[in-house]
């Protein structure tokens, strides 16, 4: 989990303040970027990951040697063109993959463990736009993002709006609903009911609590894919046989699919920024931070926006991106929204789709 | 978990045979009855329940003293009459409150844990079956049952069509869909991940898996709610304080709620009772019992269908029924078929419903 990765790091100046009133001291900001900065640093365009996403954007993963989460949308000649634009895409507080997150030592020296802060969207983007001034860009030509990447998009345009003249978000909502902090508050559960979970200190342990992890990731990954969708790929087709085995082993396709989800992703990611994020997550809701009204977070906003989102997905459906652009309107925002046909859910947004190609290059180009 | 139910117990005077092959020797069965039978015992009505219910249908629940689970619609004047119809309420088999399970003693007198043979629905309605045999009713006024409960009805009538005069089929499907497996395995897992689990073999320790069990529980309580019925009730709402706490206590009302649920259920349920029964249900699939066509599962029934669906609810959508209503239809049965609407999900069939009453009424009389 711990091998350095091989980004770039940031490494912050100053301390950075937080929402609950707490700061980070020497936090660091790993990053990948693609593409050439122009001379006039106008060119520069920010992807913000998902949950359990990373600064991989379009070049291999460190651990898994997999391509780039966002591999078919980053690069030249693709919809967010490396050859024109200076893309960046950095790992978020909070979580594992070279930022400073409960992994890291602490001012002692010891992992942070659980002494980590409880940190919240806006401080990701906090700490996002501290690597900007680091990188001397002072305004993005766009800020992008899918799912908790969406959700970064949002908060810097609410509370960083001179820093991206476009926001595109995909597949997202401005605030987390009671069912989205259900299906987290399971998955930390999980993780907090493994023994080797530990209290969150188990860094130095032989066990981690990897089958906690796995858990809360197979009933997170349910959510992120339609019904028909999991239909369509599994149904009630057996695994590697030919009739029912009468057992508790992985018999139908969609049991083995989601036990190798659930493995797979604990040998990359940490249990206690599971926990971290999905908190962060949770506390989400622009509205809230802007006195209750969501179209006054965007009051006065010069940039564009472009809101999208697929019609299976249940996890941010359709209609939190309509609140998002009534909201947009209400605040007299340039706004565009597209609702795309997918059969996958929520997804989607990291899946071949050529439509969600054409609106991403149409409106960040 | 196991101190004994008040309830009568009927002992099986042969074996059972299961779908798997193997059989249950001295088998037993705890059920409850309301009302009187009828002389020619015609006025019969079996209600199956649900994956987590019980025979404490309409009486007080020994563990949790809770009132009967469909207390509202079972009783004298009410719904299903028992000034007029003698209602059967009987634990499954697999189950724990009195039937043979995996924690009652095998020919060998220890707990059969993992040892308790994988069984179906249809094993569970062989159970009833030979119950109604043992209390000497050959033909039912009416089956009914809602969620798991309506599988052993639409079972029933598949499999033993001259049993039943009218089947009662509410919130529920005839197979169980990809979906449904993932959350169901979710759950298993979770089961199986706690070490207290210990393979089943947990009967005579001190611990259960009591952790894994909450966890499978939170994560189908969700499934059993509608995403808009958990925003009506709890939001984003604070539980007990005015603002983020910045930790990872149950800040939000529905974390609350969900821990709540989840360690409540733990007091009255048995971990393995819950692989087994959620196994059940993922094997269930009435067309593929009769050669692949659903129709073919009802060819020849003389009995009278009701299929009831609520517009809320995600676990088994109206679609479900509807497959039902169709392959009926194409059997040439006599069905009604009704969408209900109600807010609150999966979970609005044991919940008040005046509109269910008057179709439960209606039909059941």
């Amino acid at each position: 989990m711990n091998a350095a990765p091989a980004s770039p790091v940031y490494r912050m100046p100053h301390p950075l303040p937080l929402d609950s009133g707490q700061v980070l001291e020497g936090c660091e900001i790993a990053y990948e970027t693609y593409g050439t900065l122009a001379p006039d640093k106008s060119n520069a365009v920010l992807v913000c990951h998902a949950l359990t996403g990373d600064q991989y954007l379009a070049s291999p993963h460190p651990i898994t040697g997999k391509p780039g989460w966002w591999e078919r949308m980053v690069g030249p000649g693709k919809p967010i063109d490396t050859d024109r634009h200076f893309v960046i895409c950095a790992n978020v507080i909070g979580s594992c993959m070279g930022s400073t997150g409960p992994a890291s030592p602490a001012p002692d020296g010891a992992p942070y463990a659980m002494r980590f802060p409880v940190i919240t969207i806006r401080d990701m983007v906090r700490g996002l736009v501290a690597l900007l001034d680091g990188l001397g860009i002072e305004r993005l030509h766009a800020v992008v993002g899918g799912s908790m990447g969406g959700m970064q998009a949002l908060s810097l345009a609410a509370n960083w709006p001179e820093r991206a003249s476009r926001v595109l978000v995909i597949a997202s909502t401005a605030r987390h609903s009671a069912q989205n902090i259900a299906f987290h508050e399971v998955g930390r559960q999980a993780i907090m009911a493994d023994p080797a979970w530990n209290e969150g200190d188990y860094y130095a342990a032989d066990a981690k609590p990897d089958n906690g992890l796995a858990v809360a990731r197979m009933a997170a990954h349910i959510t992120y894919l339609s019904e028909a969708g999991l239909t369509e790929k599994f149904g009630r087709r057996l695994q590697d046989r030919d009739a029912k085995g009468f057992g508790f082993d992985a018999e139908f396709q969609v049991e083995s699919y989601l036990r190798y989800q659930g493995s797979g992703f604990t040998r990359r990611f940490d249990a206690n920024s599971y926990l971290y994020i999905t908190r962060a997550m949770d506390y989400f809701d622009i509205a809230e931070e802007h006195g209750g009204k969501l179209a006054d977070a965007f009051a006065g906003t010069q940039a564009r926006f472009c809101i999208v989102s697929f019609d299976t997905d249940w996890l941010y459906p359709t209609s939190e991106s309509r609140h998002v652009v009534h909201a947009l309107n209400a605040a007299g925002a340039k706004v565009s929204f597209v609702e795309l046909s997918a059969p996958h859910g929520h997804d989607s947004f990291l899946l071949e789709h050529d439509q969600l190609d054409r609106v991403v290059k149409g409106f960040v180009e």
